[in-house]
């Protein structure tokens, strides 16, 4: 499973700060940590800044200039992507677009341009109310992707988890789009999920408990990435156990060292 | 999900010595520890007793006279099962049946007469090489149940889960056997596994690890029911977890509590 660590991340006061400086030094250090950790690729969120496209092309070739990483690039702001993206080596992750009509028309075309893959969030303007309407939401975003240019396997379907703590009947609708996300296609659609939206709220062991159980449900059900904390040692051995379920890694008594 | 308690068990030597000098005082102790941390039902396994009609009899008794639980029946002989049966109250579980024609002729008559439920182990003499070995012992355990009058919904298919240190690349094929059983019937095939073989031959907290990921995975897969230790606090804590995203359980900070 392709792991996404989301640590370099605005809300974080201290990146927050180096972002709006340029100091590399607390990013270079969270970025590394979560490679260290096991994270395949790392999601930068640059926020609402005014800057937007040049602190984004400044933290991707920050990063990639001292390891090698594929970076996934949040921003609400298209410019902003296509700053990073310019710079970026290898295969960048677009986050994101969602189903709306300009939303899509902004974010596709880069995805077509730079040969990026692309998170498709399947909402609209509010929460999709089941599993459903997030799969007709996804078979709009393929369709718009095809005609945009972009293939369908370049996309990473994510189905929206939210809070348990405020949306609990929410969790189940999540389960079952991933289910009908990959009935979509053949190959199946690939899915991605921001994993911590899950115990958002919460703190300390239930957070883990959650988070983790929430994590080893959806890769029983087929899921490729998610956005999580790779430093969180108890999320990645969970990570590292289903992959030996799985068979992606030998058993060793070891297995977790 | 049903929750059987694993541990009134001949292989625990307190309990051993207490089924053979019919003392009550070890074994009510085990089953209220059980009961109270949240098992739905007691596996009662007395061993190759030469005693075993009376120790399963007296141990059936004794736990109902004193709890309101039903019990699986854990027994390689008939006679002890069925002596089981002949006094226990509600609907038992036969543990178990497997695919061997010798075994189905004394088993499944027994759930027949008695209206028990049984599990119904999907092998033969040896280890089923993978899901479809399994699957195709399940059908056989189908027809076969139907000719002896046992509803297919009374059984639980139990896709045997190894121990991943010495058989890895089985685990996946149990992943796969719980989906193939479910498409066998409408409504799908009942499932059980028995969760603790997943790490046999480990201790400490990477046993619980794979237990509680194993656990969660096939609940999201669609698992009814798992013979385990819920005196293990974190694995009834995955079972939690689970039922709040499938809204079996109503959330609440304290649902842990």
């Amino acid at each position: 499973m392709l792991v996404i660590g989301e640590k370099v991340n605005v809300i974080n006061t201290k990146i927050g700060q180096a972002m709006k400086d340029r100091d590399p030094g607390p990013v270079l250090a969270m970025a590394q940590a979560q490679v260290d950790a096991g994270a395949n690729m790392l999601d930068i969120n640059i926020g609402q800044a005014k800057d937007g496209p040049e602190r984004m092309a400044w933290l991707v070739q920050t990063i990639q200039d001292a390891m090698d990483v594929r970076c996934c690039l949040d921003s609400m702001n298209p410019a902003a992507i296509e700053a990073g993206l310019k710079v970026h080596k290898g295969t960048a992750l677009i986050n994101s677009t969602n189903g709306l009509p300009e939303k899509m028309a902004a974010y596709l075309p880069l995805a077509a341009q730079y040969d990026a893959d692309i998170i498709g969030l399947t909402m609209m303007n509010g929460i999709p109310r089941d599993a459903n309407e997030r799969a007709a939401i996804a078979v709009d975003i393929m369709t718009n992707a095809m005609s945009y240019g972009v293939d369908v396997e370049r996309i990473y379907f994510d189905p929206l988890i939210l809070p348990v703590k405020v949306a609990q009947e929410q969790a189940l609708q999540v389960f079952e789009a991933i289910k009908l996300f990959r009935q979509l296609n053949d190959p199946p659609l690939k899915t991605v999920v921001g994993l911590s939206n899950t115990s958002n709220g919460l703190t300390g062991p239930i957070k883990t408990l959650m988070d983790s159980t929430m994590l080893s449900s959806l890769m029983a059900l087929g899921l490729d990435a998610a956005i999580m904390d790779p430093t969180d040692k108890e999320l990645m051995n969970t990570v590292k156990t289903v992959d030996v379920f799985n068979g992606n890694i030998l058993y060793a008594d070891s297995y977790l060292d």
